[in-house]
């Protein structure tokens, strides 16, 4: 099998030319099949907060009411996906940009209101990327911002990270794929005021360990459940890494260790 | 040679979703292989106001400052585009996205500076269609935003019709081409006053005519010259029609006529 490499960024990564360019030259490193998840969630803020429209984040995901569905919209579909196009375009490096309801993506399902009700946000249910294996076949780098749809006409919002994730699900059933979360941190720290104590290899049972002793710290956990989710479903790599080292391919590696 | 239709609507269509999905319910109707290539001036001026950003306009054509260009990136590529994506799809119509960065598809120039300083308005240089067809033949129906870039980072603001004149020119060498412009009215009209005035055919020799009478008005040159060109340049019809005659093909209908 053909190797992939998915990689995911946050939102601080595309916020200033520098940092989007210096990462953008990393990226371009890579060799090989490549596809480019983002997020955008501080852009979107600021520009909500521009146009008069309060950001409402509840345990640090964001509610997308109408109005703020079109600020995510127009942010993460315009704004800061076509800045990378061009970006990596500039590069020479073919990309295009897409939402999941582009091709076909992505569907998703609007999140049913329990305790909390956080607006347009969506939960995956189908990843359809026959068009993106054409695409990929044809050396072009997919841009994917973290929008999908319900397939009857609605965008949602929904966290790149699980995109990222569901991706590259997907897709191990054809590539070897290789998962990479980039942040700030060189990799999960055992000790947060250490930036060097990174944690290189971390199994899953060690996860549940520091989970539990609080070690690992609350931003950190949804990004690693969605990593050992994506290891457990056949993705063969997982990593966690900042903007420098996503081509040398230091930082945190999930395995699932002894317990599966 | 297939036939391929390429319509463009303008910002108009997009603003209400009612009239969108009216359009898009027409637009369903065309078979074959199409492209839908969109503007969207008025919902720009208004999130531009919002964000307290003022439209210039010189002519008709807008100014596009830094704030300008980064307010019409976000609606073009953004909002509009993936309205009328996500409502395509909800038609079973697998449409995706693109600016003219994506896929290096248009590749343009910032006009130079002369009289008018016209900002980050880029005038077509190159379009490359390579993926576009290879996506076409796979039943793909591209939905282009009014944007291109110059393969040095840069995006850049450019004219709707002229793209889809553009987009229509390069790809007649492929196929049987037929581009619609689909505006308010339902054809170009010899008496304004009159909406059934309608001139079904239009040569080339006539409407040199009628624009030195001033029976055509000004802002229906620029698309008048566009299809004409297209016209020239080896498109088969193109035909300026309003969204409810899309799929008729009752309209204004060009010709070069004997001059050429």
């Amino acid at each position: 099998m053909d190797r992939l490499s998915i990689i995911k960024i946050g939102g601080k990564v595309v916020e200033t030319p520098e940092s989007l360019t210096a990462f953008l030259l990393e990226f371009n490193k890579i060799s090989g099949n490549k596809i480019l998840v983002h997020g955008g969630g501080r852009s979107a803020t600021n520009i909500a907060a521009k146009l008069g429209i309060e950001t409402k984040m509840v345990e640090g995901r964001r509610i997308t009411d109408e109005a703020m569905l079109d600020v995510v919209v127009m942010v993460y579909a315009g704004l800061v996906n076509k800045r990378i196009v061009a970006g990596l375009q500039a590069l020479d490096c073919n990309a295009a940009g897409f939402s999941g309801a582009d091709l076909d993506l992505i569907r998703a399902k609007k999140r049913p209101v329990q305790e909390i009700d956080y607006g347009f946000v969506g939960d995956i249910e189908e990843v359809n990327t026959k068009e993106l294996r054409l695409l990929l076949n044809e050396n072009i780098v997919p841009v994917i911002a973290p929008l999908t749809h319900n397939g009857q006409g609605l965008l949602l919002n929904t966290n790149a990270d699980t995109i990222a994730s569901a991706l590259a699900v997907e897709l191990s059933n054809i590539f070897n794929v290789n998962l990479i979360f980039c942040f700030e941190k060189k990799g999960v720290l055992s000790d947060p005021e250490n930036e060097e104590s990174i944690i290189f290899d971390l199994t899953y049972n060690s996860f549940l360990e520091y989970k539990q002793d609080g070690v690992v710290n609350a931003g950190m956990i949804p990004k690693l459940d969605n990593g050992f989710n994506a290891i457990k479903n056949g993705v063969k790599e997982v990593l966690i890494t900042n903007a420098e080292n996503i081509a040398t391919g230091r930082g945190t590696r999930l395995f699932m260790g002894d317990r599966f």
